[in-house]
C-alpha cells in the first residue's frame, strides 16, 4: 500500500504508479524546470517524484520525473524538448508501461517562444508568429527567423 | 554502482546515499519549498530526491527530500520548521544513520521572519528585532509580539 518506504537502511523505494507519466533522461539538473513546465508545485495532492543528478548508463548523469495521473499534452511535450532534447515520455496505464517515446527537438520552432528582441517584427502589431531556427541543440540556442536574434536556453527558461 | 535505475516495469529504486539528509515526514505538497529553503535548484550537480504526496504510516500523506553530500545548517532546520513542523531530520554518514532528530518550532520566533506589516517599530531603525509568537502550528499563523499582526504560511513562504 505504501508507495514510498524510508528503511532505517535509508533506502528509498519508489513503487509502480498505476496510471501516469515517467519522464526519464531529462538533462541533469533540469527536473524542477520540468515541473514548472508541467505547471506542478506538489499542492494537488497526487504523487510526483523528481530525482536529480542520478547515474545513468546512457548519460553521465541525468534526472528523472515520475507523475501519477498524469499525461502531457503534445505543447507540454515541445516545452520540454527545448530543455531536454534527449528526454523520454513513458505513459503509464495501468501499471505497465503502453507507449515510450523520445521527445523531439525540430529544426524549427513555431509558437512556443517569443523573440525577446522587442523591435522584432514578430513583436510588432504585424500578423507575424514567432518563429526560430534551433542553432544548437543542447543547450539550446535558437535563432529568431525574422531579426536573426539569438535565445539561450537560460532565456527559454524563463518563459515558461 | 547506479543510483537510480528505472526498470521496464517503471519501478523507481533510490539507492543509498553514502553521506548526506534525508528530511523525511515533510507536510505533504512542500518538498519543493523545502528545496527552496535549502536554495537547491539541481544545478550543483549533487544528487537530490523529492518524493510528494506519497504514503505513510503517520501521515495520510507526506513528502520527503533526499540530499547527497550535505547536512544542514541550524537555520535552515528553523526555517523548514515554520512550513513542515513534523519532519524528521536524518543525517546519513558512511551509509549509516547517524542521527535522527525532530524538527523544532517553538514557541517565540526570532531571527527568521521579517514583520510584513511596514508601519511596525521592527521596519523603523529602531533597533528592535522581528519576533514572533506562534499562534498557530500546522500551517503555521505567527502574532507579531510588537504590533500583533498575523503573518500565514503563504506570507512566510514568500519570504524564503
Amino acid at each position: 500500500m505504501s508507495w514510498v518506504s524510508l528503511e532505517t537502511s535509508q533506502e528509498l523505494y519508489v513503487r509502480k504508479i498505476k496510471d501516469g507519466t515517467v519522464i526519464d533522461h531529462i538533462t541533469s539538473g533540469f527536473a524542477l524546470d520540468v515541473l514548472k513546465i508541467l505547471m506542478i508545485n506538489g499542492k494537488d495532492g497526487e504523487a510526483v517524484t523528481a530525482a536529480m543528478n542520478v547515474a545513468s548508463k546512457r548519460q553521465t548523469r541525468k534526472d528523472i520525473v515520475k507523475i501519477q495521473n498524469r499525461e502531457l499534452k503534445p505543447a507540454e511535450v515541445d516545452k520540454i524538448a527545448l530543455i531536454a532534447p534527449n528526454a523520454t515520455i513513458n505513459i503509464i496505464r495501468d501499471y505497465a508501461v503502453v507507449s515510450k517515446k523520445t521527445v523531439e527537438l525540430p529544426t524549427i520552432i513555431k509558437g512556443i517562444i517569443r523573440c525577446d528582441n522587442p523591435s522584432c517584427i514578430s513583436n510588432t502589431r504585424e500578423p507575424v508568429d514567432p518563429k526560430f531556427r534551433v542553432d544548437h541543440r543542447e543547450p539550446v540556442i535558437l535563432r529568431c527567423s525574422y531579426c536573426g536574434h539569438f535565445i539561450e536556453r537560460e532565456d527559454v527558461l524563463k518563459q515558461f
